[in-house]
């Protein structure tokens, strides 16, 4: 294996919720995201798009000594221990998160979404747009993320 | 705005190809993804998806001082300049790239996937099991992105 580097990255912007104690996991409220103005023509076209991928940095994750590898996924010991890499869990050796959001509006340098699970001022990575090629029907997942979705709907 | 911070991140693993010359475009070539020992349990239930995210580093990208904010789309100049964030160019603030990969095999603490638009040895960041949530129908993408999909199917 190649030696590790390190690698170093910026915020592009932040989240901004209405409130710092909304629930992140109701994916009904919509969030803005702030981006730095100095990007703000990088934004433009994206209002053509209905969805975006946000990749963000989940700040409030506590940095390990030793990194989880394993969890229940979403905290529920009746399902069984999985790699964190089998799971979107926040445990991760690089704790960044990926959501599918819906655009719902763009103002100059800001973009007011729906769906982004993320806390307010988390920063942000990067913004790519959702396109077809994102979207596969047909797939397979585990029979305890089945369950999951059938419980949840 | 809130004062920009650093981010450093560590590769979990690397990128490789059969070899260093093969054509990252080609969508059905399969390329493995070796990820750091340490993390082989991280793995564990990741062969029951089919499709992943894969997080990754371009590392080959040129760091500029000052950053692009529009490319015309492929380098196609009858396409109009578009701003980043509604492309997915390397030509990014933060040269991330995101690819959903079929996964094929995983070999201990290899994945075999098919798919990946990654150079040999391209740091890898993240790995994300591809999930029902992932995959959205009737989205709205601009007309240029019509048109290349037609053309190229």
């Amino acid at each position: 294996m190649t030696k590790t580097q390190e690698i170093k990255l910026e915020p592009i912007g932040y989240v901004k919720r209405k409130t710092k104690d909304e629930n992140v996991r109701n994916r009904s409220l919509t969030v803005q995201v702030v981006i730095n103005p100095r990007y703000i023509t990088a934004l433009d076209g994206v209002e053509d798009y209905s969805h975006l991928f946000i990749i963000f940095y989940m700040h409030k994750i506590p940095k390990k000594q030793e990194p989880i590898l394993k969890v229940h996924p979403r905290g529920r010991v009746d399902i069984p221990l999985q790699g964190i890499f089998a799971t979107r869990t926040p445990q991760r050796p690089n704790p960044m998160g990926l959501t599918l959001v819906q655009l719902i509006e763009r103002k100059e340098n800001i973009l007011v979404v729906k769906g982004l699970d993320a806390y307010d001022n988390t920063p942000v990575l990067d913004i790519k747009p959702y396109n077809h090629w994102d979207s596969v029907a047909g797939i397979k997942v585990p029979e305890w993320l089945k369950k999951l979705k059938e419980t949840s709907s």
